[in-house]
């Protein structure tokens, strides 16, 4: 195995999926659980960065809220990037959703191609799929849409080089617009002044595949008020089309009974897994926030006359509290080459 | 936690992702785990539906090389999702890539909301993001391509009733065509006539993701010639855009040293994880074929006299040959109440 290893540093770009940390592929979880470095965007379920090794340097990406005041630039996370890797390290660069759908990993690549670092993509589920899933609203149906077309809804906002062409957007048999939330009013009008029809059926989805994810529906023409009025905020997916009509009979998630509920767990994640798997089958998310920390004494020396004291057969009865508790004594008596 | 669990059957639409096994999610893998009946298309790669329980019931559903001679119908498939469901079973529905892009996923699910069966969606990477990314294509990229439509080849056979709009996806910075082998020349003829350069850098991707991956690029005038010309076949996705370019810095999967390798493991899976990680880091595909399967002895007298023998104290020295011999023979002295 020795000579698989590698000797220099490498950075996986890895979609971490649209937010539900169970949509993470098994590759990519695989590659943060051995990570050296994890360098990860706001967008990124904090579940996902808590399966690094305690040892790793996490590296907060985000351009928003960032804690230290300051938002780091794109040209800030590339230079990173090859910093960490030059070092010899093993980088997980985690984004949300797919790294290659508007999430600018192609500018990231490119700048470790240019540094000659070596670099993987592990494609993630894209928001693109998975809100419109959790939505119950499919991207092409037979008969109602056999054509997508994905944009954003920055370009929208008057850039002077606006390269989005309306006209072919409107087009489409869905069309789906990213990180449109502050301009669904622009989006809808150059929509429908492409001939896109005013009552088309659209949707704004806010968090979408996490217990937080809010839908509202309404005519193209009247997606705007209508979001404005339920208070909608960013990040939102925005998806415009007849598919969107399907919801009705389709819509899953929101059904579930958990759906929309967040559920701490106080155990550590390696004793609740089964509690994880019934809490997500019900349609929550599940997190982990451990309470207790299992650990060693500080001072060891009650434990071992304890078992010295045991060992020796000095005890007619043991009673162990815990499982943790079997675990440490066990151990202990180990170390001294005895055995249960 | 047992009123977490249900009573009555359910279907799990998973998306298995587009080939690569490391690419599917942690959710679905899990679901297939805990599956009772599993029912799996064409492109699903067989090492998916191997983690499901042994006594898990196993249906292909691929419309193609059915073993059976006929192709199941859609119409088919749908029953037998209602009815496996209806008799009170754990149903997982693996198909590739993404259920709702171009997977007819809405049509399943619709029959199964019309039959009151409950259903979850389990988002999967699609082929669109994925096979372009282990190619080194974008399907963003700033001041290249800020949109990207999707249809699939089929439309193009000269259906009556086509209904993809030519025009529109000639003017989308990154076309993808889903299932355009046999229509890779109409395609770019239909994409020339409404507009797009000829000389558009474009692909075809075989098997993309997988150990099986062939990528053709060639301008899209020359790209149905080119494919032809080195034999490609089904299942291939065709991208067309400047996109396509970024290619010859951005390639990183087919440049890895197992590139194209598949690796045969004969250990166990559950003993070779660490094997499989360094060949997928290394680029290859992990394929586990154990050609040894430990069971119990058929006639366990002999190892039962042993372990007698072993716990009277008559022997001096017990030699054991593998970490599996370990296993039994300790579990044998338990079963008599003795320890290590």
């Amino acid at each position: 195995m020795a000579s698989l290893q590698r000797s220099s540093g490498i950075v996986f770009l890895v979609g971490a999926g649209p937010g539900d940390p169970g949509l993470i592929t098994r590759r990519g979880a695989d590659l943060v659980t051995r990570a050296e470095v994890v360098i990860y965007d706001g967008l990124v379920a904090h579940q996902l960065v808590a399966l690094a090794p305690a040892a790793a340097e996490r590296i907060y990406a985000g351009k928003k809220h960032h804690t230290a005041g300051t938002p780091r630039s794109q040209a800030e996370i590339n230079a990173l990037l090859v910093e960490r890797a030059r070092a010899g390290k093993r980088v997980v660069r985690l984004k949300g959703g797919d790294p290659f759908v508007f999430g600018r990993g192609a500018e990231e690549c490119a700048a470790l191609a240019a540094a000659g670092i070596a670099f993987e993509i592990v494609p993630g589920v894209s928001a693109a799929t998975a809100v419109c899933a959790y939505a119950g609203i499919p991207l092409t149906a037979r008969s109602v849409a056999s054509t997508v077309a994905l944009a954003t809804g920055h370009e929208a906002a008057g850039k002077p080089t606006e390269d989005v062409d309306w006209e072919a957007l409107a087009r489409a048999g869905t069309v789906l617009l990213f990180m449109a939330c502050a301009t669904i009013d622009e989006c809808a009008s150059k929509l429908i002044a492409a001939g896109r029809a005013a009552d088309d059926p659209a949707a704004a989805i806010r968090w979408g595949t996490t217990a937080a994810q809010r839908t509202v529906t309404a005519p193209l023409c009247e997606l705007a008020s209508e979001a404005a009025a339920r208070g909608l905020k960013p990040p939102v997916l925005i998806v415009v089309g007849p598919a969107v009509a399907l919801r009705d009979q389709l819509s899953w998630h929101e059904r579930r009974p958990l759906a929309n509920v967040r559920v701490v767990l106080t155990r550590a994640a390696d004793r609740g897994a089964a509690y994880a798997a019934a809490i997500a089958d019900a349609g929550g998310e599940p997190d982990f926030c451990p309470v207790t920390r299992i650990a060693e004494p500080a001072d060891s020396a009650p434990l071992e006359v304890a078992v010295d004291d045991l060992a020796a057969g000095r005890f007619a009865w043991l009673g162990l509290a815990s499982a943790n508790a079997v675990h440490a004594v066990v151990d202990a008596l180990w170390k001294r080459g005895r055995d249960a």
